[in-house]
C-alpha cells in the first residue's frame, strides 16, 4: 500500500547518517558515491553542526553545507536535514549562560557535551527559531532535501526535565492555565495531606529538592509540564519548517523505551515518528530495568532480544496516529540503526553475523519505510570513537557493510502491519507507576513488557497504541498497566469493550489524573465495566512467590505483585492458593473484560492464549528467539538465536530471517 | 499496677490516627461512631494540619477542629492532639525561606514534602511557639483532649541534622558553652592530629563537606549539638503545653532503630515515649543494616521478626525512665501501629492473617498501655495512597479491621514487665561505632541486636536502658557495644557489678567522651573492673571466620570481628584457635564481669545462657520465631512463624499468641 | 653498588614515622631511644604540623621542633622533615577561604580533614613557599636532617583535580600555552563533533559538570593540566629546599596504584620516589578494581598479594629514572610501611604473623633502600585511632614490633635489581583507557596487572618504566595497555624492537595524544612495526567468553575483551574459534613484535613464557603466592601463603622469606 507523502516508497529504503563536517572535503564525493553504490537512498546531515553553520553570532557559513548537499545530490542521495539545536555553540552559552539546564538538585549542567539547553529558556527559544528559520530559508526548497529532523533525541542525557528559574516561572504559568485558581490546584493535588496547601502559584517549588518524596500529583504535573515544554519548543521549529519547506516531511528521532516525556504529546506536530534502534545496547539497559532475565542477557547479547526491539518499532509505528488521530500516517523511520558495536552500554558486544540484516528486516516487518544506519564511517574524534560505522576508522568496510550490501530491499514491500491486537500504553500511567513501584524489581516497563512478550511468543502482531486512540479495528485489546484512569478514558474503553475483547493487568484504574485513588477505590471509573473491586494487593519481596491455580499443572507462581478482587458481577477464573490471599480471585472476567491480578508470565500467557483463541486469532507458541512478523502480505520468520532452529519443519539458520509468502506460513 | 497519670488504664486500650481534614465533613460522625464501635478509645489528630489551622499568616481557622473534636467526643473518643510543626505551611516558607533545612553538602531542601525546617532557626522557633500556644490556648483544657504529641517523628527524612548558617552559629555557641575556650576544645578533640587546631570557635565548620572523614570528636559533638537542638525545640513547645493544658500528658512518636539523635536527651521533658511500629517495613530496613539473614527476611516478610519489634518496645518502654530517672513513668504508647501493608519499604508484603492481633498483643506484653492504629481509612490523596488503613480506600473494612474487632483487651491487663535482664544502649556509643565500623557488614545495631536476640531466644524479658540509669534491680546486665566510656559511667558500672552479673561485648570502653582512645588503651576507665587489657582486634572480611573454642563441638566461628585480651586478673574462659589470635583469650571473666571478644551468635548464646543459669533466671532455648513475653502476671506465648509449631506440648497456630497464666507456663 | 647521595647505605635501613606533637614532651626521649634500640635509623617528622609551627599568621613556634630534633639526634636517629602543606591551618582558611578546593560539581570542600587546598590557588602557593622557606631556613642545614619529604600523598582524598575559579583561569592559560590558538585546540580535540568548537579559550569550561561525557581530549588535557599544577606546586618547594638545605635529598611519598596525576611528570624534581605501602588495605582496593579474584581476596587477606605490592615497588623504583632520565638515582624508600592493621579499607584484617618481616624483605628485594614504618605509636586521638603502630595505644609493643626487632638488615645488601624485563606504563594511556573502558569489569589496571602477574608467576624481575624511557637494557619489553601512541613514541619503540623482543596487549596505539583514533585506524603510528591492522574488537559481557586456540588443550578463554587483526606482514600465531571472530587472528607476530589481542590470563602466560624462553630468560612457573625477587646477588624466595609450601625441594614456612645465594637457587 504505497504512500504519497512525501515520497512514493514501494519497498523498504535504506539510508545513512553522515558527517561531512568531520572529514576533509576531498572525501565527500567518494563517500556519497559509495553510499549510493551500497544501495542507500537517504542521508541524514547536520544535527550537531551549529558551530559550523554559525561560527560566530549571526555570521552564517553556508558554503560547506551547500557544497555537501550538491555532492550528495550529485551522487543520487536524498537528504534529511536537522535543526541543530541539540548542540548550541559555545559563543551562545558564553553570551547567555542562563540557557544552560539545571538538574534536580539545581546543579548547573555546563557546556562540553550536548543538549546543554533548557527548553523553557525564552532566550534559547529565540535562538532556536532563528537558526531554524535561517536553515529553512536556505535549504527548505532545496531539491535534494526531502525532509527534516527536529533537534536530536529529546531527553538524552537526562535533559527531559530542567530545574531552572525559567522552568519554574513557566511551570507557575502552566499550572495557572491548568487549574485557574490555586485552590483548585490544592484540591486536585490533595495538598491538605501534609499541609502542602499553597496560597499562591508562586509558592510552588519545582519538585526536585524536597526533604522526601513530593506529592505524586506535583511530580506528575511537572512531568506533563516538561513534556509540554519539549512539545512547544519543537512546534515552534515545525511552524517555521512548514512555512519555509513545503512538501517536506518533519520527524524526530526518539529513543527506545525512553520515559522522560510524553511522546504522544510531543509527536502531534510530526508527519511520522522515527527512532534510533540499538538492539545490543538497549538489551543492556533493559537488563538493568528487570525486563530480561540474566541468562537471556547472555543468549541475546549479540542480537538484542527480538521483543525489546519489536516493542519500540510497534510503539513508534503508532505514535503519530496515537497523538493526532490521523488515519494513515506514513511508515516510521529507523533514523539511526546500529550496524556494528555501540559504545554506550556497560559492555558492548560485537553483533552476531547476520544481525544487521535481521534488524533491518525486522524493522521493515514492523512498519519501517526507511532504515538509516548510524553511521557511515566510525568517528575518529571525540566522544564516540569506540562506536562503529559501516566503514571502520580506516575507511575500509566494517562487518555490517557486507550485510547491507547483501540486502535485497525489493523483498520488503511497504504496506500495512495487519495487527488485530492492541496493547495500550500511556506515559502518565508509566510515571505514576514508576514513582511508587511498591515492589522491588517491579516497574511499568517490566509489567508492560511481560504482556507484550507473551503476545509475541504466541505469534501475534501487536499495535502499541494510546488508550484514547481509535481502538475500533482490534479483536483483542490488552492494557497491561493502565493505572491512570479518567472518566473519558473509561467511557472510551467501555465503547471498545462493546466490540472487542479486553484484558487488563494489575493496578488498572488505581489512580486518577491527579494521582489520587478513586474515592470508591480501584477500579474507580472502570468499576462497572470490570464488575469487581480491588480486595488487596500484595507486594512480594524478591524470592517470595504466590501460587495461582490455573488450568495447568503445576500452579502458576506470581512474583513481585499479586492483587485480589471482590467480584461484583464478574466471574472468578483463577484463585490464589495459600498465603494471605488464599482462595481469593486472581483472574476475573466480566463479559468481554478479563483482569489478571497476578504477575506471572505463565499465567499471562495462558490467559492471553485463551483470549486469542476466543477471538479466532490462532495463537501459536513460538520457541524463545523465534518470531513471526507480518507486513504487506509477507510473513517474516526470524531466528534471533545464535544457533539453528527447526520450527514447523522450517530450518532456520542462526541469526537469520526468512520471508514467507502466505502459502508458506505453517497453519 | 494501674497508673493515674493521665488516665487510669486497667488494661490495654486501642486508638487510631485519623485525618478529618482529608475527608468531607459528612463522614466525620460516622467514622467516629465506627471507631468507638470497633473498641477504639483514642484518636490522634492534626499532626500535619497547620495549613488548615492557620491558612494565612496569623489567621487561625479553628472551626473545623472545634467541630471535629466535638464529633469525636460525642462518639466517646478521647483525643490526642499534635503540635503541627512537622509540616510548616507554604506561606511561612515564602515569608522566611531561611527556615528551610540544608543537607550535608549544604544543599537546600525545599517545600513539598514534610519536615522542611531547621530546628536551629530562630524564626522557626518563634513560629513553633506561636502555633503551639495558639493550639494549646484553644484546646488545652478541652475535655476531650487527654494529651499531646509534639511535632511528628523527629529526624524523619534525614532531618536530624541540618547544615544551615543558623545551625553553624548555634553550633559555635554550643561549643563555646561546652568547652569554654577553643584551646580546651582543641585539646579535647585532639586537633593537633592533622593541624586541625582552631584559633577561634568561628573557624569551626560544620562537618558535612570536608575532603574526607572529619575528626570523630567533631562529628560526635555535632551529633550531640543536633540532639540538643531537637530537644530544646521540643522543650519550648512542652513548656507552653504544660502551662496551657494542665493534667494532659505530652509524648512524642519516635521511629524504630532511628539513630540520628539521642532519644534519651530528647525524651527528658516527656511523660512517656511513644513510637511508630511498622514490623514488615522495619524488617526490610534491618535487612539492609545486616541485622537479619536473607532467609529470615523471607520467613518473616509478612510479620516482621519478633525481636526487631520487641527491641523497640523494650527501648521505648525504658526511654523516659532512662532520660529522667523518674521511677514510674506510665506505660508507653504505640502511636502508629501498622494494620495492613505499608508503602515505604522496597517491597511491602501484605501482613499474614493474625499479624495485627500478634503485633498488638506483643506491644502490650512489652509494656504498651495503648496501641493506636495507623490509620483509620487509607488515604486517597498524595504521597501515601499505597499505605493501608483499617478501612480501604472505598471505606470498607480492610483485613486488619476484623483482627482488631476480635481483640479482647480485657485479656491484657496493665502492669509491670518483670525484666531481670538489662541491655545497655547508648547513642554516643552508637555514633562512635558507626562512624568507624572498621569491618564491612558490622555496625552498632548488628552487634547489639545479636545480644538482644540471643537473650530473647533464651526466653528472657529484657529492659533496654541507658548505661547511666538505675541498674539496681537487674540480675544480669548486658552491654553489647558500650564503646564510649567515661569515668562516671565506669564508676556506675563498678557499683552495678557489686550486685549484678555483667557481660560486655567487643569494643567496650574503647573510646572516651571525646572519641579518643584511652591513653592506657582499651578498657581504659573500666580496666580494673574487667581485669584485662586489649591485645588485638581483628576485622574479618565477609567470608573469613575465626574459630573460638567453646564448650560445644564444633567450635564457634567468629565473623566480622574478633578481639583478644591480655588478662591481668581475669581468667580466660575461651581461646581463639588458629589464625593470628591463636591461643589468645576470646572470652574472659573477672568476678561478676564477663567480656566476649568474638562476634559469634552461638558463642554469645552459650555465654549468656551460662550467665542466666548462674543468676537463676532459668533460660530456655526457644525455636526461631517462638517467643515468650511477660507482663502483669501473664506470659504471652507467641508464634511468629507462618506455620504451626508445637512447643513444650503446647500447640501454636501460625501467627498467633496464647496468653498463659502462671500455672500454664511450662517449667 | 653503594650510593653516595645523600647517605652511604650498604644494606637496607629502617625508619619510622613519629609525631612528637601528639604526645607529652616527657615521652620524646624514651621513644627516640626505643626506636634506636629497635634498630631504626630514620624518623620522619612534621608532615601535618603546620598549626604547631605557625600557630597564628606569621608567628612561628620552632621551640618544640628544635627540641624534638635534638632529642631524636641525641638518640642517634636521622630526621626526614616534611613541608607541612598537606594540612593548612584553620587561620589560613579563615583568612583566605578561596584556597579551599572544589569538587567535580563545584562543591566546596571545607576545613576539618586534610588536603583542603587547591594547588592552583596563587594565595596558597604564596603560603606554601613561605612556610617551606621558613622551615628550610630553620632546619635546612641542621645536622640531624638528612632529607625532605614534600607535602604528603598528593591526590589523597580525591584532590588531584580541583574545580575552582583559580583552576579554571590557570587551565585557560595552560591551554593557551599548549595550543597557541583556539583554532588549533578545536582541531586537536575534534571539537566539530558535537558543535563543541570554541571561539575563545575563555569559553572552555572545566570538564566536571557537562550533561554527559565530555570530549576525551578535553578530559585528558584537564588531567595533564592538573598533573602540571601538582608538579609546579611541588617544584616551587623544591627550589627553596635545594637552596636552603644543600646536600639533603628531596622525595615525596606516593600512594599505590594512584591514578589521579602523572607521577612521572611530578617526580622530575625529586632525588628518588617514595611510596606508602599498605598491603592489606591495598588488596581491598584492588578487589574493587577487579584486579583480584574473590577467592584470592580471602587467601591473601592477611598479607596482601605479592604482585600487588611488588608492582608498586617496581613502579616507584623506576619513577625518577623514568621521569628524568638520570642514570642511577638512589634506591626508593617505603616512607610508610604498614606494620599492623590499617583503618581505611572496608575490612581491615590483622596481618598474619611474619607479614611485617615479609613486606620489609620484599621491599628491599625490589629496590627499597629504606623501609619506614607507619607509625611509632598508635594514635589515641582523632581520625586514625583504629590504625596500628609499632606500639599499641598503651605504649606496649604491638605484634609488628617483635618482627622488626627480629630483622637482620645486614642480610639485605643494597645493589641493583637485575631486571631484564620492562613493563611499560603510562598515565595518559591509563586515563584514556579508563575514561572509556567499553567493557564492564575491564580497566587499565586490570589489563596491566594481568601481564605483570603473569611475568612474576614465571619468576621474572620486572622494571615498570615509562614507554619513552631508556629501554636499551631489556631483553623483553611488555606493553600491556599502551593505548596512547605518538610519532616519537612509535619511533622509540621501533628502535627498541631493533634490539629487544616486544609484546603488546589489546588496544595498543588505538588513540593519539589528543584522544583521537588514528585516521588509518589502530595501530596508527605503530602499524609498520606491528605489520597488521585492527579488524574488530569485541567487548564481552561478564559471563561471556571467546575461545582462542593456543598450543594447549583446552583452548584459552578470553573474557571481557577480544580484538582481532588483519595481518599485513605479521604472521598469525593464534586464532579465535567460534563467535563473531571465528578464524580471525588473536595473536600475531612480526619479527620481534608480538601482539596479544585476547584478554586471557592463560594465553598471556603462555605467550610470555615462550617469549622469555626465546630471549633465554629461563622462566619457571611458580605456585600461587610463591615468588622470587632478586637484588644485589641475593634471590629472595617468598611464601605469601598462610600455609607451608614446598617448592623445588625447598621448604617454606607460612608467610616467610628465604634469602638464597646464587648457588642455592634451583636451576
Amino acid at each position: 500500500m504505497p504512500r504519497t507523502f512525501p515520497l512514493y516508497l514501494s519497498h523498504l529504503e535504506l539510508g545513512v547518517c553522515d558527517y561531512p563536517e568531520h572529514v576533509p572535503q576531498d572525501r565527500w564525493a567518494g563517500y556519497a558515491r559509495a553510499q549510493r553504490a551500497l544501495g542507500l537512498r537517504f542521508v541524514r546531515l547536520a544535527e550537531f553542526a551549529w558551530s559550523r553553520l554559525e561560527p560566530r553570532p549571526g555570521e552564517y557559513d553556508w558554503a560547506w553545507l551547500d557544497e555537501a548537499l550538491e555532492t550528495y545530490a550529485a551522487a543520487g542521495l536524498q537528504v534529511v536535514l536537522c535543526t541543530p539545536t541539540a548542540a548550541p555553540p559555545a559563543w551562545l552559552i558564553a553570551q547567555h549562560p542562563e540557557v544552560l539546564p539545571q538538574g534536580r538538585a539545581g546543579e548547573l549542567k555546563t557546556f562540553g557535551s550536548r543538549r546543554h539547553y533548557d527548553p523553557s529558556s525564552p532566550v534559547f527559544r529565540d535562538h532556536s527559531r532563528r537558526i531554524t528559520r535561517a536553515m529553512a530559508e536556505r535549504y527548505g526548497e532545496h531539491p535534494a532535501v526531502v525532509g527534516w529532523q527536529t533537534d536530536n533525541e529529546f531527553g538524552w542525557g537526562d535533559t527531559a526535565q530542567s530545574y531552572t528559574p525559567a522552568a519554574l516561572t513557566a511551570f507557575w504559568r502552566w499550572l495557572g492555565e491548568r487549574y485557574g485558581t490555586v485552590e483548585a490546584l490544592n484540591e486536585a493535588w490533595g495538598n491538605v495531606f501534609w499541609s502542602m496547601e499553597y496560597g499562591d502559584f508562586e509558592q510552588i517549588p519545582l519538585p526536585g529538592q524536597a526533604v522526601a518524596e513530593v506529592n505524586p500529583a506535583h511530580a506528575l504535573d511537572f512531568l506533563r509540564f516538561s513534556s509540554d515544554q519539549i512539545a512547544t519548543f519543537q512546534e515552534e521549529q515545525v511552524v517555521i519548517l512548514r512555512e519555509c519547506s513545503p512538501g517536506r516531511f518533519v520527524t524526530h528521532n526518539y529513543m527506545g523505551f525512553f520515559s522522560g516525556f510524553d511522546h504522544y504529546r510531543v509527536s502531534r506536530c510530526l508527519d511520522f515518528a522515527s527512532w534510533d534502534s540499538y538492539p545490543t545496547g538497549t538489551l543492556e539497559a533493559v537488563g538493568e530495568w528487570g525486563l530480561a532475565e540474566p541468562e537471556l542477557m547472555l543468549d541475546f547479547a549479540r542480537t538484542g532480544h527480538p521483543d525489546v526491539t519489536a516493542f519500540n518499532h510497534d510503539l513508534y509505528r503508532g505514535m503519530v496516529k496515537g497523538s493526532t488521530g490521523k488515519d494513515d500516517p506514513p511508515g516510521f523511520w529507523v533514523m539511526e540503526q546500529q550496524c556494528g558495536q555501540v559504545n554506550w552500554a556497560p559492555s558492548n558486544p560485537l553483533p552476531a553475523r547476520g544481525a544487521v540484516e535481521l534488524w533491518t528486516a525486522q524493522a521493515w516487518a514492523h512498519g519501517a519505510d526507511v532504515v538509516s544506519y548510524f553511521r557511515w564511517r566510525a568517528a575518529t574524534i571525540a566522544q564516540e570513537v569506540l562506536h562503529s560505522g559501516l566503514l571502520r576508522h580506516n575507511e575500509r568496510p566494517d562487518r555490517g557493510y557486507a550485510e547491507v550490501a547483501a540486502l535485497d530491499t525489493a523483498q520488503f514491500p511497504t504496506g500495512d502491519v495487519p495487527a488485530k491486537v492492541a496493547l495500550l500504553h500511556d506515559y502518565e500511567s508509566l510515571w505514576l507507576y514508576n514513582m511508587q513501584p511498591h515492589a522491588e524489581g517491579m516497574n511499568y516497563w517490566a509489567q508492560t513488557f511481560a504482556y507484550y512478550r507473551a503476545l509475541r511468543s504466541l505469534g501475534m502482531d501487536v499495535d502499541v497504541v494510546h488508550p484514547e486512540s481509535d481502538l475500533s479495528g482490534y479483536a483483542l485489546i490488552v492494557a497491561p498497566a493502565l493505572t491512570m484512569m479518567t472518566p473519558q478514558r473509561a467511557r472510551h474503553l467501555e465503547t471498545a469493550a462493546g466490540r472487542s475483547t479486553l484484558v487488563f493487568g494489575p493496578r488498572t484504574a488505581f489512580r486518577t489524573s491527579s494521582g489520587r485513588t478513586p474515592e470508591e477505590g480501584q477500579f474507580g471509573e472502570l468499576s462497572t465495566l470490570v464488575g469487581a473491586s480491588l480486595s488487596n494487593y500484595d507486594s512480594l519481596r524478591p524470592g517470595m512467590g504466590q501460587e495461582v491455580e490455573g488450568t495447568e499443572q503445576p500452579p502458576h507462581l506470581a512474583q513481585h505483585w499479586a492483587e485480589s478482587y471482590e467480584p461484583g458481577g464478574a466471574q472468578t477464573l483463577c484463585r490464589y492458593r495459600g498465603g494471605p490471599l488464599d482462595g481469593e480471585a486472581a483472574v476475573i472476567r466480566h463479559g468481554n473484560v478479563t483482569v489478571i491480578g497476578a504477575h506471572s508470565e505463565t499465567l499471562i500467557t495462558e490467559v492471553l492464549e485463551e483470549r486469542l483463541r476466543a477471538v479466532k486469532l490462532r495463537p501459536t507458541r513460538l520457541p524463545e528467539g523465534v518470531r513471526l512478523s507480518r507486513r504487506g502480505g509477507v510473513t517474516l520468520l526470524q531466528n534471533w538465536n545464535g544457533h539453528a532452529v527447526t520450527w514447523q519443519g522450517l530450518e532456520l539458520a542462526p541469526v537469520s530471517t526468512r520471508p514467507l509468502q502466505l502459502s508458506e506460513v505453517p497453519a
